[in-house]
């Protein structure tokens, strides 16, 4: 791999950056090959810039070169978005951390991509803001990954996903321009939309900077509520419910029973009453009225439905025990030991009970376990194929399931992503969902971008033949 | 300019549509050679395809002949977007205009493009759903031209633009290709969101035949506000005051005294009590308790702020003549005889009493009368140079203002155009705002959709020197 990265090129971005931010010892490279996909391969030298001029001179190097360019955040996608493929250079962001602006006035902030969702969100919110992009990694995710993959999460239901709050960006090119898209405005039609096209290009158009991003008025109320039902499909029939009944909390998520059970086993404790075989925890903000009268329309549609329990959380600590269950869902399925082949389909809303149909046919003709949750209301749910790493076939078993999955989902008028990317973890797949003519305008546009395919490739397309 | 259309293509064209949908006369030419700027040039002929594939079979006769191609909705465009600069074809989408598709289940719908956007929110409003974006011209516009040109609108404040409704487009390369973007899905990561880029690109990119829209339930209740104010300073506060105590309304919308004279004058009786320098129109809607705690918010900020009178329309007849008044402005402001030079800057939400600073100023130094009304809530204003036609001075004034009024937008790091787009009217204005290597970004993203430059030729970008 390090014919990739001849020594001259490797002391010119050596200088760029200053000795003690790259890293090249095989321990460093190792770790920048991964990301929570846990596939990968290691990068010939990882750089760490302190300025958008460093990034700048960084990827002109790398353009002239026709070396390979990885952009990495925090690391924590689940589709290989932020590892080489083939070697080449890692660019990790990982000083490029500051919240560089919170304007009250303007409703707006403006931070470097690493600054870490969470933090931003506690910052914002302390002036009475808010931040709703919610992925699930919120404590170790940062907002330039969130951007480059167009990050969703549970609030994503009533709020939108990344996209909605990205007003500007600053960015460089793969040929070391340095450009700003959008403004601090709201609305702007001022040529192409280049900011929408930034958000979830993964990484491979251009190299995010700055990200100014739409804040809006902190929801004075909440409440969270947890319905506990007996089986799956008491569970769905209670979301098209609220869908009928044109209910849009701020969350209304799905947690499976063998989502539930792997929590159990990862904390060592019941997390719901034995004979639970799903949950709904919905959330619902807004003024204090409105949440009242929402959160009450939601337990009476999950009554009705069949619930077995419907109980608020009584206080702010109550309601963190609850999301902690979910937020614990990804790493508790990754503690069973099992590989855990992780999906994000998603179909239109009122569609999911289909899903749970295909999902269910998965198991019984491909004799799988199969742990399902996440966004019931957007349609959005993480299929996770639990597969022993010993039995090669059971693992074949997955892999032709996977495939029917994204069939039927887009059969469904759904995609075969909706979160997390297509990285190249399903870059084999997309010709399910874009045609051949969309796919060679896909190729035209990363082509307007990026002439010498130097930034993050293999991902997204398919492998030419 | 019929040396752009040689007979034998001109042949070809016509046998894609019949004879009896395309047009030729000296009438029709110069009426589809003008939108509601009143500038243009008239095509060579006007074809009016029934189908996706007359469409496409459109677009590669004129590729191949490298015939320059219009397409054109309603015409209610205020730049120029729907007219030639220098001949060709314009494809009118008039037959294009069934509602394919209202989803309940689903909550979306599918459009042909020419459908009028106030025939489509009525008719998701019977079944209790609802489409935000409502332009001034909804009940003559078209969906195809609010997606082309991201149309806003009152309820952009608190709703967003249409931009936020778009979840998938058919459309036409110029090439002929026939593609599909997004998914009925609400959350889609899978390549490019070309979707996006699509919605406000101006008929450069791509001939929009179908669009699937995101439905929203229909708020079950709202209340709308007069606030009348001695002058536009006090307005102006009021409109700061919310932002401040983070109420975020359906609507915000602001007028001048220059702009109610004009509905005044235009109706031919009073449309404010004399002595009004300004009115707010404030609209809140969601759960009726929502709805009556946001309006007392509002209307104690104005009141705080100095209104004259504060008043709730009690019925939906005094709902509608408030917002006629509102929905008259253009028409109104065209009927003074004078030259309307119309502009739709935006500058970030916080810096309104910024801007109306610099429209007094433009007013004292360029000796103009200028009347500014819109969108207050998103820091979208529309700013109307009105101008003797027959004062040659004047218009030179108004040119200057005309820039200065730009530079000023951009340095309060605002944008030249939150609605209307830039056409040809603004193509020579885009370099204030955006850089030469982000134009020069913009122009290979068309030339990846559009190698031959023929679709809607000489907008958007200026003119090479």
């Amino acid at each position: 791999m390090s014919s990739q990265l001849p020594a001259h090129v490797r002391a010119e971005l050596t200088r760029v950056v200053g000795g003690e931010h790259v890293r090249a010892d095989a321990a460093s490279l190792d770790a920048y090959g991964q990301d929570a996909l846990g596939q990968g391969r290691p990068p010939d030298l990882v750089v760490i810039p302190a300025s958008t001029n460093e990034v700048a001179a960084l990827a002109r190097l790398c353009h002239e070169h026709r070396v390979p360019l990885v952009v990495r955040g925090a690391g924590t996608g689940y589709t290989g978005g932020a590892v080489p493929t083939r070697g080449g250079v890692v660019l990790s962001m990982e000083r490029l951390n500051r919240i560089l602006e919170i304007d009250e006035t303007n409703l707006l902030a403006v931070v470097e991509p690493n600054v870490i969702t969470a933090d931003l969100q506690r910052a914002v919110e302390k002036v009475g803001l808010f931040y709703p992009p919610d992925p699930a990694s919120l404590e170790t995710c940062s907002i330039g990954g969130n951007v480059a993959e167009c990050a969703g999460g549970p609030r994503a239901f009533k709020y939108g996903t990344t996209k909605r709050y990205v007003l500007a960006l600053e960015a460089v090119l793969p040929t070391g321009e340095i450009v700003e898209t959008g403004s601090k405005a709201v609305k702007n039609v001022v040529g192409y939309d280049l900011t929408q096209l930034l958000v979830g290009s993964e990484g491979t158009l251009a190299i995010i900077t700055k990200v100014t991003l739409r804040l809006i008025p902190k929801p004075p109320a909440r409440a969270t509520l947890l319905a506990l039902f007996g089986d799956i499909q008491a569970a769905v029939d209670a979301v098209t419910a609220l869908i009928q009944r044109r209910v849009v909390p701020a969350a209304l998520e799905l947690v499976d029973a063998d989502s539930l059970n792997a929590v159990r086993d990862h904390l060592g404790r019941e997390v719901v009453p034995a004979g639970t075989g799903a949950v709904l925890i919905v959330e619902s903000d807004g003024m204090q009225t409105a949440v009242d009268d929402e959160i009450d329309r939601v337990a009476d549609a999950c009554r009705a439905a069949g619930a077995m329990r419907v109980s608020l959380a009584a206080n702010e600590g109550d309601r963190d025990r609850l999301w902690d269950v979910r937020r614990l869902l990804s790493a508790s399925l990754k503690a069973t030991g099992l590989l855990k082949i992780n999906h994000d389909v998603v179909v239109p809303r009122g569609r999911v009970p289909d899903l749970f149909g295909v999902i269910q046919h998965l198991r019984d003709e491909y004799r799988l376990r199969i742990a399902a949750f996440g966004h019931a209301g957007d349609g959005n749910i993480h299929v996770n194929l639990m597969v022993d790493r010993t039995d090669p076939q059971q693992r074949a078993r997955a892999m032709q399931a996977e495939r029917v999955l994204f069939e039927r989902v887009v059969a469904l008028e759904g995609s075969i992503s909706g979160e997390h990317g297509i990285g190249f973890a399903k870059a084999p797949y997309i010709g399910i969902e874009l045609s051949p003519d969309v796919i060679a305008l896909m190729k035209r546009v990363k082509n307007a971008f990026d002439p010498n395919g130097i930034l993050n490739p293999g991902k997204i397309f398919p492998k030419a033949r």
